[in-house]
Parts: structure tokens; sequence; C-alpha cells
């Protein structure tokens, strides 16, 4: 199981059988300020700074998202894609809450984006769907639906059945949807994180599919969140993850180790290059 | 699935169903000059500091290993462990190549020690099996023998089937035998960590039992040894050990954060404790 994306260079491959991957997803204004400052004052630097910032530090896709109350986000996404596609030639995943935006997002990039995110929820599968289908793009899809997130591994494995399904019917093929089995905070249900790994091993054993995480909303609420967060990707992807959007700055050096650890780095020459180029931007 | 070990104080378990454990790992002279010397001069102050530094940091069980060249062993084995033992209340774990000092240091203690270790060599099993057993301890087994460390699961789980029957003939129990696969660095070979992992993997689906590993080995030659440590320990974690023989100074925030995130830590309380006691260790 291959899902083969492209931005406007070389194009970037979630295999199965392959690395894990990061989607960087700095470029997104929840709960970021600066962010959020900087979509509003229309000053990109700050934009460009972080998008090449996240593929030097082994970002292999960027998302994009610009959802900050008042903005026209269907003239936006569209915009900020086409400037972050000129300084950067890897696949965006362009992520929105509002169909008009996604489908303004997608005629606006090169190649083959990816979608964030469809979930279960019939309203999000029938107006995004074929958007997806038609523009030939790939998507996330969240175990998620109209009664929120499920708290047992069972009923987000049926979510995910359910999207495969409607992506099948309408052409899309399982290769271009990514399920993200989502995560709560464990400082809140101290099973949190085991449903999570139980439905990634799941998803893997039981349908074959991609899976990406989102590896901080785990640690929410706790002291030292990387700590938790480093150990919480490393046992999503011993576990069968082989996607992660996450701050690249942050996590770039687990997920390096966990590819070296599971074989897919000879010589640890990835891993190496990434540590020295760290040591280099670190000394004085 | 419970190892139940003991020594002055109350018992520790590692439970199959329950955290992973730590067994601190720095009392050992291989490789580390200052304790050689110590050992040497019968300076015993900077072995006390270790063993309260790794207690106060999580180790539920230490090791004692005092194996320097010229060294009357089966003399100086049991007086560390009487000492260590005077210090510190959790059970130990003695460890020396050699079975008279292994007999002597099983004299030595109260409580159930665990012994370090067995493999799959005719003579270890019949030298140290019966000791064992006559003491009532616990023993760890690697999954090695005369041939050295095999390069597959396959073979790695053969020699711990052959422990384990060997040891039931003697009336060990199963619970008895912490089964440790052993691994080598990715630096020389890219596939000794997927091979340990999936040795893990059948151990825990196969036999069934209790499974320590040492968590420092695979980084060896590689830079920023730590990182790959605590994935590595993580990737261990999710496969199914539950002890690791380690440095609690640089690994029991990952493996509190593992058992938070396997559901082993209501309301992260263990985890929140350990982190405070380092900021304050921190604070100037």
């Amino acid at each position: 199981m291959k899902t083969v994306l492209s931005g406007r260079g070389a194009p970037a491959e979630i295999d199965r059988e392959g690395p894990a991957v990061m989607i960087g997803e700095r470029i997104n204004p929840t709960g970021h300020k600066k962010m959020a400052q900087a979509l509003k004052d229309r000053s990109f630097d700050y934009i460009r700074e972080l998008a090449l910032a996240q593929v030097e530090a082994g970002a292999a896709i960027l998302d994009v998202n610009v959802g900050i109350p008042g903005a026209d986000e269907p003239a936006l996404l569209p915009e900020v894609l086409r400037l972050v596609s000129s300084w950067v030639e890897v696949p965006l995943c362009i992520d929105s809450n509002n169909p008009l935006a996604l489908a303004a997002g997608l005629a606006a990039v090169e190649g083959k984006p990816l979608v964030n995110s469809v979930n279960g929820e019939e309203e999000r599968l029938s107006s995004i769907l074929p958007i997806v289908r038609d523009r030939g793009a790939a998507v996330i899809g969240l175990t998620m639906d109209d009664r929120g997130i499920p708290e047992d591994a069972e009923t987000r494995l049926a979510i995910a059945e359910r999207i495969l399904e409607r992506a099948a019917k309408l052409g899309i093929p399982a290769e271009d949807v990514l399920i993200d089995p989502l995560v709560l905070t464990v400082g809140a249900n101290q099973q949190a994180g085991r449903v999570t790994l139980q439905t990634i091993e799941r998803l893997r054993r039981e349908l074959g599919v991609n899976i990406n995480v989102g590896a901080s909303n785990v640690s929410f609420g706790l002291p030292e969140r990387t700590i938790i967060n480093q150990a919480f990707l490393a046992l999503c992807i011993g576990a069968g993850a082989n996607c992660a959007i996450t701050d690249p700055a942050k996590l770039a050096s687990t997920v390096l180790a966990c590819n070296l650890l599971q074989g897919h780095d000879a010589y640890g020459r990835r891993y190496i290059r990434h540590i020295r180029r760290l040591q280099e931007t670190q000394r004085p």
C-alpha cells in the first residue's frame, strides 16, 4: 500500500513497508497567535520561514491551514498555497473545514496534494470526497463522526471502513485515503493512548491502510509534553502508523530514530545526516 | 504472568499486564573507569551515590556487577551486595559471569533476587539454573548460545524455549524467567533493531513470558545515542517488553511516558511526580 503525493518536485511516498514520513504542521493559526497575526497582516515572511525550516528539518509534506476568524478562506487559502508552492517543492496538505476553500486550494496547487480532512460525518463525506476524486488528490480520513470521537477502537475502525467504502464508491482507491485514528489527552483519560494504539494495530492488520497520527494532542495539560509526544510517536510507529502530522523541529529526531530502528535507514545515513545538521545549526 | 522479586522492602512486580519497570544498570564497571577504580580502591561511597540516585530516579531493581580484572568476585560480589542492601530496599539483580560469585551473591541478600544471567549455552544452563532454583530466585535468560547471538527472531525464540524448558525441568516456573531478546547496534546492521522487535513480539504472543531489554547497545557508534535509546525503548515496550535494564537518569522519563500512554498511570500521577522531581533537582 503506497500513497504517492507530489508538489512541484520529487513525489513523496507513504509506503506501508517503508519509513514513516512527516507532515509539517506549523502553518496553522490554531492556538498560534503569531501565525494568526501574520495572516491578518498579510506578512507572509513568517510563513515562508516556517515552510523552509520545516522542510529543512525533514518534513516530506507541508500542511497549510489559514483558518482565522473572519478570513475569506476560499480566497486566502489558494493564495497562501501558491506562495508556499513557490518557496518549497514538497507536496502540500490542504487543511480546512470549509469545502469551498478546499476546492479552491486544490485548484491552486500543482501535482497531487493531500486534503485534510474528511471524517465519518455524512455531510463531510458527501461534500469533500467528490472534490478529492475530481482533482485526483489523496485525503486524510479521521475516525470520528457526528457523535464525536468514539471511546473504543472497534467504533473507530467501523468509521474508517465507512470512509474507505464511500471513497471506493467514488473511485478513490484505498491507497489515497490516509486513516487518522485520532487521540485525546491521556491527562483526562488514562485509556486515551491505549485506544489509539489499539486502533492503529487493527487498522494496519485488518484494513492494511496507511495511517497518519497527530502526536501532540495526547500530552495536552501535562508537563514536559515533548517527552510524552516522542514516546507516543514511537509507540504509534511501532504499532503501524507511517505518517505523522507534527512539528519536525521537535519530533524529526524521534521519527528518524524509529525509521533506523525498524530497518529503513541503511547504515543510519539519514539519521546521522539529520543529527549533523542539528549540531551545525546549534553551533555558535 | 507476574515475576515477583523482593529485597528488604516492598516487592517489585514485573507484570505482563502492568507497567514497564526499570532495572538500574549503573553499578557495573564494564566500560566505566570511575566505577572500576572505586571497586579497586574499595571506595564504596561512589557506589552508594549511584545506588541511591538510581532508586530516586525510578529504578525498581538494581543490577550489581563487580567484574573487574583480577578481582576475587566470589568474595567481592557478596560484600558489595550486602552494602547495596544496607543502602536501598529494592530487589537486587546479581550480575556475574562467574557461577561461584553468583552462588555467593545469592546467599548474601535477603528476599527474592534476580540473577543476570543464563543463556542457551549448555555450560551456563547446567551451572546456573540449579543455584537459581535452590535459592528460589528469578533469572534473566539471554537469547544467545555458543554460536553467539542469532541474526533472526526464529532462532532467538528457539533459544528462549530451550531456556524455559530447562528451567521448568528443574522446577523454576516460567514467571521466574525473564527473557532478554538482546540487541546489536543498528550502526553495523540495519536489521538489528527490527529483529529484536520481532523477537519481542513473538516472545510475547507465542510464549507469553515477561521480557527484559537492554536499551543502550542498539545505538553504539552512532551520534546522539539517547535519542535512539529512547525511541528504541518505546518501540520495545510497545512490542511487549515490560522490563528494561537501563540508566534511569537517561530513560526513566521515556519509560514513565510509555506507561502513561499504555494506560498504566491513572491521571498521569507517577509521570507528573517524576517530572516535578526532575524539575526540583534541576532548579539552582
